[in-house]
């Protein structure tokens, strides 16, 4: 075994309570905890699935493992190339191949933190070195970047844009000028909430070699459970990774799915629109409640959420559960031990999850004993 | 980029024409080039499956992480405690992840050879030295490989156990003596045909720390598409793999059809009877056709076969083709250059594929210009 292996913290997903449960418990609850969709994805994907599990004549074969239609689609809808394109059995898996590709023991890997945890994981069971570039306020800072690029001498940075769990977006031009700045750094941006931002820097793959851009359909697209994640990158830096890449590992129903969602883009748009709005109605309402949480700006599908203290927080989560609404504890993550993250849903469905934290809040009002 | 990735020989997928063709097309052919299932998996399967998709409430959400069901029913299935069983999502992948744990760059490997190539390209792109384990006559000779590990001092040996694409299985008492005789080298046992030799070593893994058994749904239970893999291995292994592995990446549409598959054994189990008898039929019969090929003994779901030369071997694949049967030409490994591999379906696709082979050894008898 590699000694260091023993010693490394593993991605850790959590609690994932709801698939315990028996149908009647599953449909009282609302799942705020992992940014999934709270609506299932475009009609055109369960047809699609329907036909598949009807004919099932290649349920013994190998999936296609060039995956040519779906990159074709992806190409379309990005706006790409197609020898700029290459798809993955989820994000996660991208993450391990480009580590494979480009991180060697005691390389260093800085990350913009606190973000997404899956590439730490990634990187540091590959023997990298880790570093974190944060700020006290939980806000990107340009100039704060820069400077621990210079000290940490990274063979990689991981920018989350906009960024989970923070919610932040960062302006392409910011991106571009550090990519441009620092030629010798491979810069994974992960834009898996993209969507939601309706912002992207995968334009600017074929201008730097050094930029690699990773997307999803686990999120606005509503196929978590398909596990499609996708590469954009210079040509040269495509046909690398697919050196390396299992071309087998991507099913025909999760191949499928993607591409009959992406037949119905105004269903994703249309869902993107939707928790744009229920998203500033839920900020606006938990800012009007007794000062006991502050709620960050989001460009995203979640909010994050800062309780006055770690034994409130406690109570709010235990609250939540009772009334069966199961939201993400940030507690793993030292900085952030009195945050919580909560998805946004539909409007409907924010409605009843701010009425909820409002009972909560008169319960618990400042001064209260807690 | 790592300088020596890219002088790496991918594992190449090689043609993968099926999956190109129309409806119509696609059921003239018989696909015997990827030993998968000729037949589908259990009607179990598409009932669930059916079921699954016609439900769909669960497409948004991210797949079950622990897997406990499945791990549960592999365990009732191997006869192993649940505690030696981890699940992946493709024995690829249970690869991959076994490469990140106990590999590092300038380990050595070595391989009993030829054989599946999957793992030479995986530890290979983990910077491992790989060397190889073979005999003149493909033969398995457990004192050359006990001298193969003497001299190259491997971290771990890989063995294709029965293997492919030779199709010899390599007794119990041998491989469990090569275990024991070598303590500080790990042992990947690849069982991914063993349902059709009926032998397996996965009861020796409370006993043997340095032993890990891998196993698949992609050959007898027929589920290809659906990418599961199980190890096998002592707790101390599966919890050190469990730290690494990406604990969401295999779908809820894989996860039911796996278990959906377990629960009908004996269909799994009359299909392996078929094919047996289909393989034993389809041996005897190339044996009493003129001398331009050899066909060796297998206890798998395909054969090894030796055209008398290459040439003729072109024209042999050829002549398949052109009668809608694809099989795997070898040409990649530079010691099997006259060798062709067949996928063992039932009796009566091998009557026909007899008949075929027949056919061609009737216009290219030896002696004939070719």
């Amino acid at each position: 075994m590699k000694g260091y292996v023993n010693n490394i913290k593993p991605y850790d997903v959590l609690s994932h309570d709801i698939w315990g449960m028996d149908q009647a418990e599953k449909e009282k609850c609302l799942k705020l905890d992992w940014n999934e969709s709270t609506i299932p994805p475009s009609p055109n994907v369960y047809n699609r699935l329907k036909d598949l599990a009807q004919r099932g004549d290649f349920y013994q074969w190998y999936p296609c493992t060039h995956n040519l239609k779906l990159i074709t689609d992806i190409s379309r809808y990005m706006n790409v190339d197609k020898k700029n394109i290459q798809v993955f059995a989820s994000s996660d898996v991208l993450q391990e191949y480009v580590v494979r590709c480009w991180i060697k023991r005691e390389d260093n890997v800085l990350i913009v933190w606190p973000t997404y945890d899956n590439f730490r994981a990634t990187a540091e069971f590959a023997g990298a070195n880790i570093y974190y570039s944060l700020t006290q306020d939980l806000r990107f800072d340009a100039r704060q970047l820069q400077k621990d690029i210079e000290s940490s001498k990274p063979q990689m940075v991981y920018i989350c844009n906009p960024n989970n769990p923070t919610g932040e977006q960062i302006d392409k031009n910011i991106i571009e000028d550090i990519v441009k700045k620092n030629k010798s750094v491979l810069f994974l941006i992960d834009e898996a909430y993209a969507e939601f931002s309706g912002k992207t820097v995968a334009d600017l793959v074929d201008k730097y070699e050094n930029l690699l851009v990773s997307r999803t359909f686990s999120k606005a697209f509503a196929l978590a459970n398909f596990r499609i994640g996708y590469l954009i990158s210079s040509d040269s830096n495509i046909e690398m990774v697919s050196r390396v890449r299992n071309a087998k590992n991507i099913t025909t129903f999760s191949q499928e799915a993607a591409i009959a969602a992406l037949e119905d883009l105004e269903y994703m748009e249309s869902h993107v629109r939707d928790v744009k709005i229920a998203r500033e109605f839920f900020i606006g309402e938990l800012k009007s409640v007794p000062n006991i949480l502050d709620v960050y700006p989001s460009e995203t599908n979640f909010v994050l959420i800062r309780l006055k203290s770690a034994g409130l927080k406690q109570k709010f989560l235990c609250f939540m559960k009772e009334n069966n609404i199961y939201i993400r504890d940030l507690r793993q993550n030292v900085l952030l031990e009195h945050f919580v993250r909560i998805t946004i849903g539909s409007l409907e469905q924010m409605k009843k999850v701010s009425k909820i934290i409002k009972e909560f809040c008169s319960l618990y009002h400042e001064g209260s004993s807690i």
